[in-house]
């Protein structure tokens, strides 16, 4: 930290855990707010990080270390976003300029990195599930362990969440669900629930018969648990005789207290005192505003949700992207869909949630009617395309890789039993970066190859995403997935002509007698660069680029087996049973022996967060570590 | 179909396709439904399926036919259990008694087999997400096609409905959800949505206002969108008013109309009629008995769900099982769980709506505050779970193979990656018979194998589950998956005392010099066999037991590699990275050169229902099958 940091939270930098914070009076716990806030974006506008989530529950946090005993309280977050002020708070803020750094902290609440930190959260929606086990836990072993999940109204739109919900009042248990509603999830929430929770916040008869009667309360001195039962019973009739909204938390038999300014610490405070020790569960609903203090921020909220480095002062967004790079690939992805439905009304894009991560945003502008936003919703994604696809669409679901995990069943049961004609483009394939081990997307060619009736597939360069995606429409009437990794492309002009490319095929890319390296996906390109390096050196490589990992080039392998002793496949996925497992199981069954395979990908353990570089390096999957393990193959 | 059959059911004889049904009068419909019952009670009886839920769905699925113009109109199904006179109606009659039998008709819905079946329908919930699909597609198209939605309660529990349901109302569409509501799944619905679905449905106030209301409406005979708009918008208002209950559907924006007595033709026939041709998504809430009927089945309706063969006459089920027979393996889980939790309070169990079907009403039973039903949930069963094991407790989770697919996510994000110690027993794996393709816990190995952390085991028979399950409670303390069939296991007596096994570590049954086999789980019995009938002919065949799938035991495989040229690798499940893999991978590590290695699994195909001996027959992992295959490898 620096000294002009250290004179910019001077009450902030006394606070080394919530016991510190709990002997602060109700003043001091405003300015360590304000604190807390100049810290964040002090913090971020260098390290980028999730910007506006985290501004927005700074008062939740403070209220609930105050008036919880954590970490023998348990505080469950839901997606990390908004959990950056319960890390500066738990003994964290001094490393905190580390987030998100390879060897430094997490960028989501990380039970190896903090007792404070109960549970993995970087997948929306499981808070309130695992929240209840703990608090049904608490009762089974006769604890008084308080249990509180916060979540936000994004992630309340994944059905996991509903299960939770569904469940959380059918066994003893004092669970309390802080609905955290700040109207959005990282893109504009969607679906019949934000109307919903939007209306009932904002419905100003409402709110204001309900301050009256809480005053009514207050100046009576009402106390007891039976006052307070029944002013807030009251107080939820009233809502649904003012708002003719429906309350569906109480429908779901969980008694519901809000919706209270999120950012009022006093009443915060005081209301997380009067429910804390009430029986049974119970939600609490708070309105927040994502970026509350910085106004970019406030104005923005889906820019500034991450919005990288700025510049504090002036609110700009310090963009680092040099001119004449290649594209993203998920822009090569949005461009090449809009010209797709260009030219064909069937073809229709579906994204759970992720518009801005995936690009769809592109077709959602240009065919507004035939682009779907489902929400924070992977499993639905997959089905509601498999209906589209039945009547005749083109469905282009486009899923980051490691949450397509959440619709695994809804791709085997829905789609690919059927040979329902459903293009899946798993973006974020491979190692992703920052946010780590929960949204790496190393599974998918593992998790795919098994399922019957799938082609499975992974774009070289630009123009093979864009032929794969033509491939995929035209070619082909079946389930097709698509894989690519986040980030920039490999050409400067990713602009094409689309052919249909033949399924099953691979190429080769290179000539040589020494080795064959089989790879697949835009790893390929780093196998050429190490192989440029091995050639510099006078060794001679042959590189296949496979294409498809199902059906895979039973002809290309025939001739691989045929010419070379020493094989080498490649992949950015887990070692277990993706491509090296099916170049072994052809072998194998062609009977191919005294061939010796290599297999390299990511090993069978979960890869800490860092820049993608440098967890290529760590994998030993950069153009180094290819050269260093492609050399040693040849020394055997 | 007998004579005696035919006279039963003259009217429905001359049913042959929906056509036929529209050209009959509301009393002929009325026989109809009778007939329908008439047929399906004796087919039933001698030839086993889902009894309780087709006999409640008969007035519904009529009226359904009788109003849409199916198959251009949807309807697609929620489970097909409900489907039985769907098929019946819709050309099927005359090969029902074929029903889940092998090489005749599907006990689900399935697009193959009729222009009717719209959807697949094995796995619950969702049929709104793929419904929603459809009617919205109909709206980029220009169609004018009806789709209809039929959801029991149950169902409803299931996060995939509610992520379907929260988006039902974000895109143009007509969709009609009916939501069929007998207030259980297959065992007793339990969550605060069945609490909200039973109160809604008995208030007599709301009922008898609603009626009133309606007999008003029908009086005036109002007529036209806006009169009917009217009348049904106020009666939603009443309901809130009057049962003082929330209406969750309206709270995501679905108009609700109901609930009506779905055994009620002419009335449903009425509603259908008056709602038809609304715009917008909407719910149509019926009431059902399963078993509607047929008495003994109306008063029981779990046993009745599938209650296999009985004497149609006295309702007595006919239990085929002869005495000293084995054990099912779910009834020595369920034995087992309740043994160790005798003896340790930290055992909990964990079952989503399954707690027959996988025995844990045993634990229920026993330790009704130690055994979780959660629902139709089975992504909330393992985050759930999670957050159990988090504070102490020791959850076996109980989930069917195929149904986990589910919740793969949440096995990686939640449980795999924080080390949890959660015991995950995968009952159902393998072909599972008559439940054909949606229901066959075929992938289980491959996707599981690919997770980093998961100890991932087979028993050989019903010692090996209950010293696995003993294994993974005091051996480990990470997660730990144990998957085992459906059905009788291997031995007469089951009960043994437990003991730990050493993790990662497989065993010899069987010393030869030919050849070696390696498997996994209970289909190393048939392997055993299929070994004798060769030993008989003078081959020598060793035989190892692999138990471990992960880790792997590699100092048995370094012995096999030392002593064999020819190894064979069998298991019940997808040839494509399961254990065969992790042979060749192994092998492939180690640069064990000319093994010629034989993988005898599942085919890369969905495979059809029909019996188990059938199936296996057909995949040629029976003894006759494995004994061909090895015979095969030993003639090389």
């Amino acid at each position: 930290m620096s000294e002009n940091e250290k004179t910019n939270i001077p009450l902030l930098r006394t606070i080394d855990s919530p016991k510190d914070l709990k002997k602060l009076n109700i003043d001091q716990l405003d300015t360590l707010c304000q604190e807390l806030r100049t810290f964040i974006i002090d913090q971020l506008c260098n390290n980028p990080g999730h910007f506006g989530s985290s501004l927005g529950t700074v008062e939740l946090t403070v209220a609930l270390h105050y008036i919880y005993n954590t970490p023998y309280d348990r505080i469950v977050w839901d997606v990390g976003h908004q959990a950056y002020s319960h890390k500066i708070l738990t003994g964290r803020r001094d490393q905190f300029h580390t987030n998100r750094k390879f060897g430094g902290l997490a960028g989501f609440p990380n039970p190896e990195e903090s007792e404070y930190d109960t549970f993995s959260a970087g997948h929306a929606s499981n808070s309130i599930s695992a929240a209840l086990g703990m608090a049904v836990a608490s009762q089974v072993l006769n604890e008084k362990k308080q249990v509180v999940a916060v979540i936000g109204d994004g992630s309340l739109t994944g059905g996991l969440a509903y299960e939770g919900l569904n469940n959380a009042s059918s066994q003893p248990n004092d669970l309390l669900i802080i609905l955290n509603d700040n109207e959005m999830a990282i893109d504009d929430n969607v679906g019949g629930l934000k109307d919903y929770l939007v209306k009932m916040t904002t419905s100003h008869t409402y709110n204001k018969v309900r301050n009256d009667v809480y005053q009514k309360f207050k100046r009576k001195n009402l106390i007891g648990e039976k006052g307070k039962n029944f002013i807030l019973r009251f107080n939820n009739s009233l809502k649904s005789l003012i708002t003719k909204q429906q309350n569906i938390f109480e429908g779901l038999n969980i008694r519901y207290f809000g919706p209270v300014d999120g950012h009022d610490l006093k009443g915060l405070i005081r209301i997380l005192e009067n429910i804390k020790d009430l029986k049974g569960p119970k939600l609490l609903h708070i309105h927040t505003v994502k970026g509350k203090g910085y106004k970019p921020a406030e104005e923005s909220a889906t820019e500034w949700h991450a919005p990288g480095k700025f510049n504090k002062d002036t609110g700009e967004r310090i963009v680092s992207q040099a001119k004449d790079q290649p594209q993203l690939y998920q822009n090569v992805f949005g461009h090449t869909l809009v010209e797709l439905a260009e030219k064909d009304k069937r073809i229709v894009g579906i994204t759970p949630a992720m518009p801005s991560g995936s690009s769809m945003t592109f077709m959602m502008k240009a065919f507004p009617e035939r682009a779907f936003d489902v929400g924070i919703a992977e499993a639905h994604a997959v089905t509601y395309s498999g209906g589209l696809a039945k009547e005749g669409l083109i469905p282009f679901c486009n899923i980051y890789s490691s949450f397509m995990q959440r619709a695994y069943d809804q791709v085997i049961h829905d789609i690919a039993l059927q040979k329902l004609h459903v293009i899946f483009c798993l973006d974020r394939a491979g190692l992703v970066g920052e946010d780590g081990p929960t949204h790496h997307g190393v599974f998918d060619l593992a998790y795919m190859r098994c399922v019957p009736n799938l082609i499975v597939s992974s774009p070289y360069n630009e123009h093979y995403l864009r032929n794969l995606m033509y491939t995929a429409a035209y070619g082909n009437d079946g389930p097709f997935v698509i894989r690519y990794p986040r980030g920039q492309g490999e050409l400067k002009d990713w602009e094409c002509p689309m052919e249909v490319l033949p399924i099953g095929k691979g190429r080769k890319i290179n000539e040589g007698n020494d080795l064959a390296v089989i790879s697949i996906g835009p790893i390929g390109n780093t196998v050429s660069s190490a192989i440029k390096k091995l050639e510099e050196k006078g060794h001679s490589i042959a590189h296949y680029d496979i294409i498809f990992l199902k059906p895979i080039d039973t002809e290309l392998l025939d001739e691989v087996a045929s010419k070379f002793k020493k094989v080498v496949t490649v992949e950015n996925g887990v070692i277990a049973g993706g491509l090296g497992s099916a170049v072994l199981e052809y072998f194998s069954d062609r009977n191919y022996q005294e061939i010796e395979v290599t297999r390299i990908g990511i090993p069978d353990a979960f890869i800490t967060h860092g820049s993608i570089p440098e967890l290529n390096k760590l994998c030993k999957i950069d153009v180094e570590g290819l050269t260093e393990q492609l050399g040693q193959v040849l020394k055997k």
